[in-house]
């Protein structure tokens, strides 16, 4: 054996020593899960047993990352666990999850990030089946995106609380930036051809009807391939795509971050009709309508400022055409079964015709 | 805290516990993995250091098959163990995937089942460009259907390794198998209508032909979708999809491994530039061109069955139009360093025109 075989040797004989005692430990964990499944089902009597505990995932999630210190990366690490999370949950119950379709769409990808590879994940074609799935046990949970464009139209997932009785369960992030990429030359000058495919092209349209409306807009199938085509057509050409792409092919980032703002279709939402305990870091979104009158919004708004509740996001929604009142979905920190958060919630319900609690949840982790 | 909330918190710090030990060994195997990498590249002098040893990940998984005692299933914790290998091995050199898109394709899934989910995986629209971009060293190694109907027309990836300078470094096995779903009677009377998506009937067109062809084949956009609507449509109704669609909506599957066998869209190649070393299991690829006579199949094939090789997969592939020669696709078990299999190779070549060896490489562990 020569010197470099014998300490190779040496480092695999390690690694799978290593790999033996990993392996004895996701068994153990296994069996404890079977336990926990055992334990909640004799307590459970009628009631259907609840397996998948989100608050408790976070908080599992949320501890390795803190404790981490590497070599792994934090995420890259938690992606671990997360898998580990799924395979023993599958043991305990297998997971139906219904996401919107089809395959292989950004909200698959959200929906794999969030219950792991061994939950059984359904495509479905609308947002409105997506939720009737789950409404009718078909499904445990529903992913879908806040807003689509995949479907033609913008399809208003947060209308949907309104129609179908279901809570928000979690979220999740799938950091997807979009940029303008070129070969041979640094800034947006001389610009004529833009490769990119039409799911892009529905998420950063109106950046590039303010910037580039005169170019012409070559529609592929990835943004892998809108790169490649950039390459081959020369300096007039740009390509857009993420940083992974612009890294693999070596191209210059000319403009960053070119997402329309409007368009949240990085952010999921997690559906189902559980409650969901305190995290320790978790988020609270709610429905509510008001009055269509001037300064609605701001005395709803007071509401958070003076008990210093941080929002994370405020969306108007059309109410019915005919009706005199105004639609806002409203996310802010901190939990409902939080004294504090009821306090507000409470003030909330005097000052609103209606308010709709659509769930507290942990924040996303990864 | 109740008795449930006591017996539940005990199992719960008893994973907390599991989890942190886990979570160490993780990082030492990461250490571990960083040494190895440091060694290749003190050792190899100018040459690119190789740190993907297809044959090292076979005989883990391999081993973590065998010793595996459960309750977690055989293949689950061995993907899991693929998963820890995926990042350990991006630490050592981040892997850059080519496979035949477009993105949520089987093609993907395979390159995803085998090299885990931190590979960066770039889909092209051909084989051809999969082939040209690993041959230019853009991407570490590709992944390929030995056959695709993907394209339209039906792709001889076979036919690729005449014209590129690539080997075989390992093989996917997609279990995808296609039954036919009923969901109130059982037998194959009465079927007027078939639901199924696009890429199911490329793949079972010949048996549906003989079976079904009268009946009228509705597209839709997955196997999911298809089952759905086989439900709402009544009696005459039928899916194509698997086995985890059948089990999820409850239908019968009333014939069962309707795929054509022609059609070898389960299997994938992974190709790249390295020779593979011998994993204990393996298989080994050659084409052969002899010359277009009687028997000169049968005199080939006797070379095999003297030494008792077991073949594992033939095809004919055509040459030129105006070529007086056959060539064959030959997969058998053995590796190529043995020299049992370097003894047949030997007598190969003097009944050929033109022996090329494809590679070594081992037999697909999942």
């Amino acid at each position: 054996m020569s010197d470099q075989e014998t300490e190779l040797k040496f480092l695999r004989d390690q690694i799978d020593s290593i790999d033996q005692q990993i392996h004895a430990l996701l068994n153990d964990r296994a069996r404890c899960a079977q336990s926990v499944a055992e334990v909640k089902e004799r307590y459970q009597g009628d009631r259907e047993a609840v397996f998948y505990r989100p608050e408790r995932e976070a908080q599992v999630l949320r501890r390795v990352m803190q404790r981490n210190d590497g070599p792994l990366a934090d995420h890259e690490v938690a992606r671990l666990f997360r898998e580990i999370m799924s395979v023993c949950l599958a043991l305990e119950k297998p997971m139906h999850v219904a996401f919107l379709g089809p395959e292989g769409t950004f909200t698959q990808q959200a929906a794999s990030k969030h219950f792991g590879h061994s939950a059984h994940c359904i495509p479905f074609s609308t947002n409105d089946e997506v939720f009737r799935e789950v409404e009718s046990g078909g499904a445990h949970y529903g992913v879908v995106p806040i807003e689509s464009s995949s479907e033609g139209v913008v399809t208003h997932t947060l209308d949907l609380f309104k129609r179908f009785n279901l809570k928000i369960c979690g979220e999740v992030e799938l950091r997807i930036h979009h940029h303008v990429l070129r070969a041979a030359e640094e800034g947006l000058d001389n610009i004529t051809r833009i490769y990119l495919p039409q799911q892009t092209l529905s998420q950063c349209r109106s950046w590039l009807d303010t910037h580039f409306l005169a170019a012409e807009r070559i529609l592929v199938s990835s943004n892998a391939e809108a790169a490649r085509m950039a390459i081959q057509h020369g300096t007039e050409a740009v390509a857009i795509a993420s940083d992974l792409v612009a890294d693999l092919y070596q191209l210059n980032i000319v403009a960053r971050n070119i997402d329309d703002q409007s368009d949240n279709s990085t952010r999921y939402l997690i559906i189902g009709d559980q409650d969901v305990g305190e995290s320790g870091h978790d988020k609270t979104s709610i429905l509510v309508t008001v009055p269509d009158k001037a300064g609605a919004l701001y005395e709803l708004l007071q509401h958070f400022h003076q008990h210093k509740i941080s929002l994370t996001g405020i969306e108007t929604r059309p109410a019915s055409p005919e009706s005199p009142h105004s639609v806002f979905y409203i996310d802010f920190e901190g939990h409902a079964a939080n004294q504090h958060i009821q306090n507000v919630l409470q003030e909330l319900q005097s000052d609103t015709v209606e308010l709709k609690l659509l769930g507290s949840y942990p924040v996303a982790v990864l």
